[in-house]
């Protein structure tokens, strides 16, 4: 009888491979089954952490989004086209394990903020063994970028996305001390009046590629009409007590 | 002329030493200086997670602290006791710094979030090179802990300090989606009442030791006049889109 196999999901952090934590590089260094979701046509920021550091042997898995951007989140189609995908995605997983094969999924920041492996996960977990790697966050390296701490004493953080709705933004941003903004690309001019709004705009950075080469951090309030990528991170700072 | 040394700021993550960075780990065992915060009379849980990691001929410097729960916040010689031990510990970093060497000061968890490098940052980065190394939060580590992703889809995530007032506690609580509370200790009844008033009680659960080998993970309705240590973690979980 073959022992079955076990899923790692892999946090790889926030894009600089000299970030990954030493058990990350290691399951990912020795992995025997790699796989990673990406937009089709192109090579997956997960994969691309990671060029140069897998065995000459390893079987790549890449799954592949069937949409993005094309269907808005509202359509009832969204929802049932990304569920058959992971759930074939899962299929395909299950039976590396089967056979006794360990699985690496490579993912972007940290497994359980944020990420495309929980949908993996909450499928797999009642079949097969499944450990997560936690890693560091895209919004680490982006207030490390900034230079500044993100937070002192009693300040209370906020995480948004800039896909929920102005209102909604706004009332947030008001009620906490240090905010950061995720998911933004097409949504930085929504985030940019959300902040106005709420009097804190002037504190607001935009930190691009956070840990990577292309890194750029720059004042929200002069990122007129840049096309900021979807993986942007914004920052504010708490203000709170420094002896 | 010696060329002035550099500070480095290394974020450790939450405890498990495999989980620290591949550069955090480098720097931590070529490090010849090693400077560290703790206790007086205690080995230090920042110096305790690189045990046997240290070269042979490091040159460790403790900084103890003055005091830590001995004077309340509120009082105004709590600032000036610990600004003044930040100002020496500074003094004394500084020194190597001018005479050429490069010092590694040990920091538990990411030291830009509610992190006492911070202290020392914001006194030696106008005089002395100084790089910050991020890492894996103590919250990512617990919300890893709990086995259940902690942010799905447009999810909002708080975090919050368990030394805020308990109706300030509470306003946020009703807001978010997903809760972190640190700084628990003797403030758990503060937050299980904060949580209950919002509703958020049954769906609390505290991590204790997160990704060490004494991690405990248990529902916070059901920890009854449990001693927790002061760097236990609570989660609640997001509820957001899931196809």
């Amino acid at each position: 009888m073959t022992l079955q196999g076990t899923v790692y999901g892999v946090g790889l952090g926030p894009g600089d491979p000299d970030l990954m934590s030493v058990r990350a590089d290691r399951l990912v260094r020795g992995g025997r089954h790699i796989a990673f979701f990406r937009k089709a046509g192109r090579a997956g920021q997960a994969r691309s952490i990671v060029n140069g550091m897998l065995r000459k042997d390893a079987t790549e898995f890449a799954m592949e989004y069937p949409v993005t951007t094309e269907i808005p989140l509202s359509d009832p189609r969204y929802n049932s086209i990304l569920s058959e995908f992971y759930e074939d995605c899962c299929a395909h997983i299950r039976a590396l394990c089967a056979a006794g094969e360990d699985v690496v999924v490579l993912c972007e920041g940290d497994p359980f903020f944020y990420g495309s492996f929980m949908h993996l996960y909450t499928r797999l977990r009642h079949d097969v063994p499944v450990q997560v790697v936690p890693a560091i966050t895209g919004m680490s390296a982006a207030w490390t970028a900034t230079s500044e701490p993100v937070t002192w004493g009693d300040d209370v953080l906020t995480v948004l996305m800039g896909t929920l709705p102005e209102a909604e933004l706004t009332r947030h941003m008001r009620e906490a001390d240090a905010l950061v903004v995720m998911k933004l690309g097409r949504n930085v001019p929504k985030v940019r009046a959300a902040l106005a709004a709420a009097g804190k705009l002037d504190r607001a950075w935009l930190v691009e590629y956070a840990s990577m080469d292309r890194q750029a951090v720059l004042p929200l309030a002069q990122a007129d009409d840049r096309v900021s990528p979807y993986f942007s991170i914004v920052v504010v700072h708490g203000q709170g007590r420094r002896p």
